[in-house]
């Protein structure tokens, strides 16, 4: 089994919920839609959210040329990305033990602009597929302009861990016998009725 | 209107996308279970998902006061909190004018450690009801023990601004005459069926 674990990377609080295995990562990775890059200007962090592929062992971003995040990411900066799937609300008999049950995924490491045009184009189906399987082959496929104003990220999974948290509350012994309503409120993305634009 | 806008949080691309005032952000922000915490250490950045509350004109976070990200974040550090709230994946003619329909905020500033005993108590008790509306009349309230091993930080909502994209894709003229499926997949969070700790 691949393993992307390191110092950096390692869950530390209640160390049993850490993953370190590809397998757990890439699945956490797949099913989400979103992610959140963590950069640093300026000595400021800044965390904006966008969409990303995995292919393989990397992870794509891609956004506008003239965006101040591609920009910066360009360069080769020191990056954290967070993906989070948010699985349940976990209501236990005290307020000190309420929880969530999420799925996460950190990845560290530097991001590099995709040069090669093969490259940036399959990272693009990519981006879309993932977005709604599927969907490149349906749809006109970028112009060499639209190309330009595209800027491609690419980012390694050599340094990535996931953290679980599942299952019901865990209260304290006494706790138990208290009159209060506990347990999960699972959580889920629903996926509406498509609406056509005409 | 109260108003926080700075130059850091002024939206660049897109203008008419940010948004600055008040309302606005705090609707986002009382509507979301999660924000990415942003922090830098040792040059590194870091995003973290953690639950939140906004009181009037503070967010509150908090966590053991053994987790890295509580104590870094007590130093009085730069910090950026990134709230998501994902509406819809905006599928367009062109793969270039795909785009998520979603409102997001970013705060940026320094937090503080909460160290008044009746104002932590109180932002407990924001967190415990932000999670779950009314939950904090029925649970166990924290003992001294739990207090101590918690911390709370507060973060001041005067660097602020929301970005907002709803709506249809936007495709180029000629696209229109495509023969390709268009429109938006509304996506939102469900609550499913309480699952009871016995």
């Amino acid at each position: 089994m691949r393993n992307s674990s390191s110092d950096r990377t390692t869950v530390k609080r209640i160390p049993k919920r850490g993953h370190y295995d590809r397998e757990t990562i890439d699945a956490i990775l797949d099913e989400a839609i979103i992610c959140h890059v963590g950069f640093v200007v300026d000595g400021q962090p800044y965390v904006i959210p966008t969409g990303f592929a995995r292919v393989d062992d990397l992870i794509y971003i891609h956004g506008s040329a003239a965006s101040r995040m591609l920009r910066e990411l360009s360069k080769g900066v020191d990056v954290c990305v967070t993906v989070t799937l948010l699985d349940g609300l976990v209501l236990a008999r005290s307020a000190f033990h309420h929880s969530m049950n999420y799925r996460s995924v950190v990845i560290l490491g530097k991001a590099e602009l995709v040069t090669v045009q093969t490259e940036k184009m399959a990272a693009l189906e990519a981006l879309t597929d993932h977005f709604v399987p599927d969907r490149w082959k349906d749809v006109r496929p970028p112009t060499e302009l639209e190309m330009k104003a595209t800027s491609v990220l690419r980012l390694p999974l050599t340094e990535a861990s996931a953290k679980i948290r599942s299952g019901p509350p865990v209260d304290d012994e006494a706790d138990y016998a208290l009159d209060v309503w506990a347990g999960v409120i699972p959580i889920s993305l629903k996926h509406g009725e498509p609406i056509q634009d005409i």
